[in-house]
């Protein structure tokens, strides 16, 4: 063992100050948005959190789409801050039907916002969120999408679609760090937040992170910023333009594809059944009755291959095929698959290993 | 310019999960320390909002000490969880003065806890630590204690003295990441900490991060760990082990008081008059009368010599002289204060350098 | 694109100069040799022109099997030191045939010298190195062995067979830099070189080496030393010393059995028809008659595939699968395998890929 | 220790083939001149032992300047590929008298070829350039100069001095990685190497590397590039052109000054009397009778301040300040003046500390 390991990492040079706002602009041209950008110094679980602290107060009826335990912490949040909040469940590990947010909405006098998850990292679920976010508007509220595991897999017109805040972070699709999330937050948005009465500073105030970093030209970040996480977020940032962001997207839906043809030649339906309700960035298997999700995972490590584990109640009932960032391409698509299929056969179960390897060799065959 | 920038960020390997726990042992090795410690995915601000939404509670009655604008900070997190916080103020850019302590003390019915930055970064400020924490722990109050910019400069007895909540990061004297801290708690932090109602999971609560991390062996950290954090954390701690936590604090001790002398040597009185109130990571040194600190500080950078600038209300009467982590050598040193002297004579002040090169030198020809 | 992208690469600390002696014998751990191990601070191509340039005298008579283009570079190096070179040519693009080699040294009066590549990464050949050097030490004769592509991938047990000189480097199975390699040389190997007249110094003298390097304690390197390439060849060792030699070549062989396995079961044969003749690192296929080699990378490429282009007079004739070093794994493995195939199909040849697949996936299902 | 330090080092993408050639442009346009530039892929004294080896052919009468032992090295070079070397020796650590050369080129029928060295890190030593290849040229004569050492610190107009060959590496004044460097070679320079014999391909050989390189479209370096040095070559020269290789010199040239008058402040003559003669990478300073050079580089160390050792028979009469790269500043150069004349009082010589300070700062106040 070396007696001083290269200590790369410790001898950065200072990020400069001046640079936050480019960086932040280059994340903004990525979202495409007219919406200030905010860059959150550290991983976006806590841009969420400052997202709904920010947003809720006494009396504000939300609606929050709950298709994952991040989707439940967004509606704790919101009621910690005094919101009424109406919670949509969907059914374990499934997307949210739109009928259902449908009916909610209508039964409801009034909507001030709603909150979604985009794609869910745990399941493999995307929420149909350009129908859910219309609905939403239509009723004049306010809205919240949790885009962390969505965005760069999957189209996202912020503007367009009309909503106010969305949190990413770049350590998904992006191939980025996970230190640093961003925050986007329309002109309405911020007028709502000026609304929320605050008592005390709080890295969790978007209110303050405006005053620090918009209102003053962006130079102060909160606390001592982390060089090694802008540097390496300018990395990626430097590899997604030069990919483009169309690119990426597509490139993402074709390993989804492809995971997806593959585990149905296996003989397996995917937990998720419609292609459509299905995040690009990992494919959420099942497990078969009889086998531990544990001893299916491990079956798959001796190939090498990191099987997923679910997580919440559903966690003993799927695995998860991870297509994200560096991952969405071939190699680790057509390794997945065949491993988790030979995972199965050790437990004894069917699956057609040779019919699942062409199956995502012609996806790519095809081209995007 | 390159079209493909190195990415070498971006290709780290995975962090293993059975390292968090190896890793926060080292770091409790380091504060000697036999409370459990929690590593906080975040920099160091984040957990002392933490430290304080998970300790506030109605009805407490707080001493809150305030040096620098992030005490003022704690005292407002304190009251926003209904605490009734007794604010002591220091003298602007100065250290609390032990006897206001013990006055402010005395004049409480009672007193439930007290918190405290033991060094400051913005002023050179070193509180009396062991000596505030006695009284303290006399009335039987519970202790916290903002040790981010004193630990590994200054020696920190935290069993002995009997912190509570001590939070240290690795960015300063420990020459480390900065996206990460970590907080010490002792057993009677935790049963106060378990009395404290919450109204929903947050990254501000420190028994949510009990329960996933300390209950469950510490395996569960909130959201996505940064590896690139952690790996730069145990390259810090590679070479923090190897000189010895006693080794870095008498470097640090060491560049503290050659500053001091070289400052003197100039014919200036550092701000702090007395060395055993001042810091070893930063020494704050005198703005004179018809300079501005910014054209102070643009002077010194002309030698490339980067001067810190102050914060709040003091900003424009002192710089910063830095001396923390590798800064803490006789080489930054003696440029430091050779540079501040320069600047000042830039603006017709007399500064004897040449004393000053000689203090400099003296204080590191006697050794630590 | 970035200003200034991070220069990581750039900010390494020195290379403690009491680290050379400690790296030179870790590599000799590996090695399991009591031979002295010279650091070689270039591509090991360097190494081996060296060794030729210090073995070589006037009227050595020596035999040089020639396997590919490096092993014709040996023979000329020797003739332009003056030495009687006898060259034995196996097929091209196979390894050589031991009789070949026993008729060869039965038809010369003696034998000086037999130089000889053990792998070959350019055609995927193992030559029979234990009975070629079994054969020469008969004779009396020093042998050269070419290890570079073969080391970590296969046992070679220098001192057992009385290698005189091995050059190794660590970009190939060991994961590592490319800028550094090494020679071990053996007493014998010593004896000899100090018979060799030398005109100047130079930095293909390991005389001069072994004056600097060895005589001296091993302190002094020619020219300034590449800290990045020592500091990365630490951290090839550390992964290596943690895997284990042994689990090294294991896990080579297992990628090299499944690659033919899964050759086979496409319906193409090897390159190299024998499995004792084929490399462990790289493993090659024929490209088709009426098929363009180029074509077929390219068409392998559109599955983000890199297949190897071949060298030299059968560089149309065949590709090559490569299996080195991280890439000695399932995932790359399949997919080399079915990305291969399933360009033979894009140009009309019939390729069974899910058989293929299932034969990689059965020989890492059986372990190693 | 950690058990698994990271390896970012060991994780960079592959270089891209087709960068090689915009690097060389990129070293080209530095150099700005109309050479061809070769990269070498091993520290420079690679590539002038194929320097050295590429012209040399019995015959050439050639005339070898001798600052230091690498000139003494490329003069065997010469001699062993059968030239006849006439050498100019310096006084031991000192430049050569331009009158030297004038006479010794007087002395002699022809010449067919001179080479220097530009600069000497050993000693300091600035050679006359310009004029010593004025001569040379005014003869019809080749010229090869050593550049390692100044380029980057001090003008070098190759092609208006009309040199021939140019070695130059990365590791010096540029602050890049030291496994790499670059040739630049003349049309009248490859017209001479195409004259001489060549008895086998050799790293040594530049014919080979033009054919290989320059004449295929600089797309094939022998044996395996190291992507790490090419990486980081890339990073250093992002830092160059963003600096400018004006500003690059001005800095050397500003951190000699300071160094020499540092030094004279102190009391103490440079080792090179004439600024006209001293090199912008390193000064060296005498060693006083009656010291050991070892023991006054220990007195520096205790200020953390590496002095460097001589080399050679001149070892123990000096040690070098070394203000090269990134130490070209105000900072290191303050620092090793200081610490050098601290050490001398260690010894009970008198050295003016204060002065010496004064005269440092003196030189960075009035800017370049």
């Amino acid at each position: 063992m070396s007696a001083h390991p290269p200590s790369a990492l410790l001898n950065l040079p200072a990020y400069p100050a001046d640079s936050y706002a480019v960086t932040a602009d280059r994340l903004k041209a990525l979202l495409a948005t007219r919406c200030d950008v905010l860059l959150i110094q550290a991983e976006a679980l806590l841009a969420l959190e400052a997202a709904a602290a920010s947003m809720a107060r006494p009396g504000l009826l939300a609606v929050n789409i709950v298709t994952s335990p991040y989707g439940a912490y967004f509606g704790a949040w919101l009621r910690r801050g005094g919101a009424d909040v109406v919670e949509l469940v969907a059914e374990a590990g499934q997307p949210i039907a739109i009928e259902a947010v449908r009916r909610a909405l209508e039964a409801l006098p009034r909507l001030d916002l709603l909150s979604v998850v985009h794609g869910e990292a745990a399941n493999g679920a995307l929420n149909p969120l350009g129908e859910i976010v219309a609905l939403a508007r239509a009723r004049g509220a306010l809205t919240v999408v949790d885009a962390v595991a969505s965005f760069g897999a999957h189209p996202l017109a912020v503007d367009a679609l009309g909503i106010d805040i969305v949190a990413i972070g770049p350590q998904k699709a992006l191939g980025g760090p996970a230190a640093l999330s961003a925050l986007a937050v329309s002109d309405r948005g911020w007028a709502h937040i000026a609304t929320v009465a605050q008592s005390a500073p709080s890295l969790l105030s978007l209110h303050d992170l405006k005053q620090t970093w918009i209102d003053t030209g962006r130079g102060v970040l909160p606390g001592t910023p982390s060089a090694m996480e802008f540097w390496a977020l300018e990395a990626a940032l430097d590899r997604v333009e030069a990919e483009g962001i169309e690119g990426l997207v597509a490139r993402h839906q074709q390993a989804a594809r492809a995971t997806r043809a593959g585990l149905r030649a296996l003989g397996i339906a995917p937990w998720i059944a419609s292609d459509a309700s299905a995040s690009a960035l990992v494919t959420a298997a099942p497990v078969p009755e009889g086998v531990e999700a544990e001893a299916l995972i491990a079956a798959a490590s001796r190939f090498g291959v990191a099987l997923g584990r679910g997580f919440g109640d559903i966690a003993d009932r799927l695995v998860r095929l991870d297509h994200t960032g560096a991952r969405a391409a071939f190699t680790p698509v057509l390794a997945n698959v065949v491993a988790y299929g030979a995972a199965l056969t050790t437990f004894g179960r069917a699956a057609d290993l040779g019919r699942a390897a062409e199956a995502v060799t012609a996806v790519y065959a095809e081209g995007r």
